[in-house]
């Protein structure tokens, strides 16, 4: 792809998929997602971890975040995820673009006020970020709960965008003995390394490599 | 860390770096950048690749992109990169956290106007996503530098987070016979894949595994 179109989505409206699907593999993929706003017009935006079950997002913060106040307001947010799946080598510069998966989501924050769900939503964001470790870990206290606030976005106004394949070269420069295809960009888990305190206990089942 | 400030870096002041090494080195890393921009006290964010250099950070998309449209006014923007360097598994999931490296950065765009200039961050670009690959390629055209909007953001209104090192587990829970430490996360481009038009072709030497 051309750079006009690289990585803006709002450009390649080809690109635009609306369906549920989609958009909930790419939530369900990625750890991160940048949520911003606006106060007074300036924006600000910052990187959290998120959760997806059912049609909501979920982040949590500390109830003394100044971040995590304002988003409790309710106040407009965009929320964007992505995932770079290759770089596209074009024969020309102008050629070259980013095969990649993106969910761009607008919505509004909800605090959540109840404790069990508040518990739920933070299970759930453990076992997405270390797959079945909640049942493994030190169990929550209540009072960790009380300190962490969890704020629950719909998912409601949101689209995909993702690019895959090869380069789309002009025509004019097929010919060229230029190389052109894609490098794979693949984000991945090592081995896990233990601190002082872990040095002689087992690694357990889910954290084995291959396990996460 | 506690999910209080889980990447949360507004409430972690000692985390905050404003010093230019630091906060370069983050963006010189990274190849993707999620820009926000206000619209009637509503954010839009999107993610784009770009470009550091000296004190300004760069980014291209077409003339006809309505988001380039929104930045090249020149409106109030805030800029985040993020690299995730490890899952912080602690005891507890309070105290579980992450390793990473963030830039946030509030800046407004200028349209850069020189062909000259334009021409050379497409090649610093360029050379960045996939080194010293800009003369390898097929030159850029006029036309196609005149279809491309370049932007300018100074790098004045900075500050990076970061997070290193193991969990911080409570002292209460420190002997716990329960698994700690960290689980790596590592972005690696694996060996380029030629298109049907270079399958005869020899891959150069720069894209060759272990030179980018």
């Amino acid at each position: 792809m051309a750079p006009q179109s690289h990585l803006i989505p709002s450009r390649s409206a080809k690109r635009a998929q609306y369906d549920k699907e989609t958009i909930y593999s790419i939530l369900d993929e990625a750890l991160f997602c940048t949520i911003s706003y606006a106060a007074g017009n300036k924006p600000f935006s910052i990187p959290t971890a998120f959760v997806r079950y059912e049609n909501k997002l979920y982040i949590h913060g500390s109830v003394g975040s100044h971040f995590i106040w304002e988003l409790e307001k309710g106040v407009p947010v965009c929320i964007s995820v992505t995932l770079i799946d290759a770089l596209v080598v074009a024969k020309s510069a102008f050629s070259h673009s980013v095969n990649y998966r993106s969910v761009v989501l607008f919505s509004q924050g909800v605090k959540m006020e109840e404790d069990a769900l508040k518990f739920s939503v933070l299970e759930w964001l453990t076992n997405k970020i270390v797959p079945n470790s909640w049942d493994y870990l030190r169990p929550m206290k209540e009072n960790e709960v009380r300190k962490t606030t969890v704020l629950a976005f719909d998912i409601d106004e949101a689209s995909a965008k993702t690019r895959t394949g090869m380069p789309n070269d002009e025509d004019e420069d097929k010919p060229l003995p230029i190389w052109s295809g894609i490098i794979p960009i693949e984000t991945t888990r090592r081995d896990p390394v233990p601190d002082d305190l872990s040095r002689n206990l087992p690694l357990p089942v889910h954290l084995q490599p291959g396990k996460a």
